[in-house]
């Protein structure tokens, strides 16, 4: 069968650490976070096209026309649709049982990568999923590893084990940990043996549903169904059907853990740069610092000439109402103008905007502004 | 003849270290600043009409017809105004020589009182003011001096001479000062003898006119000439002629100093709470702070539903666009949202908004913001 390599970007995820910028109605991978012109969702798009050539979307109703737009050369067909969120094993799952009954004649091998994060070093990227490719081609359940910068406490980790001995650089998955606290994560440091887990995934789409035929029938046997139904007159019908039925849970504890308890994953270490920008926090430190007098040594995202910054090192500005943003004196401030929402906080407690969106949910008023 | 009391509101002054609220267009004595219901020239109004029925007010030809609309009581003949600032000596004059003219058969006093100052205990001030007004019925030039609550360095101070004998409480006033050092104001304070400057000054009309021919001849004679035409249709004609060269000087400077010199200059001491609302940190030092979880320790001048504060005490957000402001954990903060600027500082860095502004005026589009 002639090998195929679709790149899954699923497109979800509220992103309410960055709010007010990112809300239900445009969530995080629809925007330019980085100053690049580019829109997260377009940029995992461009650094995808240049291992693939066949790509898929999968994300909720109200975004598959936003999605359409930012991604011209993504074909209708390749654009799949949820009407509810159920999680990333269901997003994932319906891709690999989609492609699988559009291509029966192809060997599908799927990768899945998150549309809302920020990597740098596309060629060290690029190689690193090829490696991927070649473990999933040996029915691995394959991931990719990034080095850690630092000892975070805001991601999950993977546990190496023994190189795979027919792939240069990849190694067995000993195991997946939860997110550490600050002394296991040193720990894991120290070791050299752990890798941070950004999510990615790449796998032989027959091998990722005899997983969940064994490890979530219920799951796997819906979203054959809805597979089976996907490109008929019948697919609203069996989506109104099946779809809320569907297990929720995400795809590193239906299969990943599992999986690399039983020896079946194995991980690229890679040398890219990776960041979720999990908080406004993590976006200041991406973005280059201001220079010059006014601006010195903060961060804008957006236009700088709406911006008068003095005295306030370390900080970000999001001009993004059209008013010119005047900082002061105010070091690490986190100041986010939106034409309806304006958020001031500092990098130390961007954790925390997640909290405020979630109380301002219960305020008058406020369940407009999430 | 018949003895008259007039207040006179000289309602000028940028306000601009209240940017982005107070504009040239909109300046700080017609906003509301205390979230009282009414707009600082207001409030003053309010304060004397328990005083006198007589007001008059002199402002820039820019701010009258929002003066007019926020002062429905004031007759259109008492509202002067004023082709261009000519500062406080021009404008004061103007009002006493238009009075006197008016009402040759009668004892004309005046009271100046700033638009955009804050003043709580309106009994005390206005015992104060009557206090003054017999003071100034003995020719002397009245002050009213406010009880410093510190060191302050922001204001010039008033020197306590002996007591005058004829009126209960009143001071000679020995001098006016200039803002003094840290160390300097400390003395001050530590002897008991030195009050706040005001910059209230109750005079008779003819008192003041014959200073002023005494000790700024040239400008006596422009505003003598302009007062003759005020009332008539050559107004206009003459102030085209006359204003322009009238000399720019303050009110201290032009009459309260040299006339203190030569023991002219009395003070009434007065225990009435006053500030001058010089930056966003007296603001913010003046209002009643939030309670409760959410605005705990922080100050709002506005609509507090619109915000969203937690851990911030000692802030200070104005939510003036109609948008939702969130401020999280950033104590002493001044968030200041206006629909086309928005500044964000804090109450230590308050005073250096009026050097931000000034730097504004020569960016592009700086000049409309201010």
């Amino acid at each position: 069968m002639q090998p195929t390599f679709y790149a899954v970007i699923p497109a979800g995820g509220a992103g309410t650490r960055l709010w007010p910028l990112s809300r239900r109605s445009a969530p995080k991978f629809l925007h330019d976070l980085t100053g690049s012109g580019r829109t997260l969702l377009q940029s995992t798009w461009d650094r995808l096209a240049a291992v693939t050539d066949a790509q898929l979307v999968v994300t909720g109703s109200a975004h598959a026309a936003a999605v359409a737009e930012q991604l011209p050369d993504l074909p209708a067909a390749d654009l799949l649709t949820e009407p509810s969120p159920r999680d990333s094993m269901a997003a994932i799952g319906l891709a690999a049982a989609v492609l699988l009954n559009r291509h029966p004649d192809q060997d599908v091998t799927i990768g899945s990568f998150a549309a809302d994060h920020v990597i740098t070093g596309g060629e060290q990227f690029a190689a690193a999923v090829r490696t991927a490719v070649e473990l999933a081609r040996a029915d691995y359940v394959a991931t990719i590893g990034i080095r850690p910068t630092g000892p975070s406490t805001a991601f999950g980790y993977i546990h190496l084990g023994e190189e795979v001995s027919a792939i240069a650089g990849a190694h067995q998955v000993r195991s997946f940990t939860e997110k550490p606290d600050p002394a296991t994560a040193a720990e894991y440091l120290a070791t050299g043996a752990y890798r941070w887990n950004a999510g990615m995934f790449v796998v032989r789409a027959q091998v990722l549903l005899d997983h969940l035929d064994r490890l979530q029938p219920a799951l796997a046997s819906g979203l054959r169904t809805i597979a089976t139904a996907w490109d008929t007159p019948d697919r609203q019908r069996v989506l109104i059907r099946e779809w809320p039925a569907l297990t929720r849970i995400a795809i590193d504890h239906a299969i990943a853990e599992p999986v690399a308890a039983a020896g079946g994953v194995a991980v690229v270490p890679a040398e890219f740069g990776w960041d979720d920008v999990g908080d406004w926090a993590s976006l200041a430190a991406l973005l280059p610092a201001g220079v010059g007098v006014a601006g010195d040594g903060a961060r804008v995202l957006g236009e700088e000439s709406r911006t008068w910054i003095e005295d306030s090192p370390g900080a970000l500005v999001v001009p993004h109402s059209g008013r010119r943003v005047v900082l002061l004196g105010l070091p690490d401030a986190v100041v986010v103008d939106i034409p309806d929402a304006l958020l001031v906080t500092s990098t130390e407690q961007a954790q925390r905007v997640k909290e405020v969106v979630a109380a301002l949910q219960d305020e008058p008023g406020g369940a407009d502004l999430l």
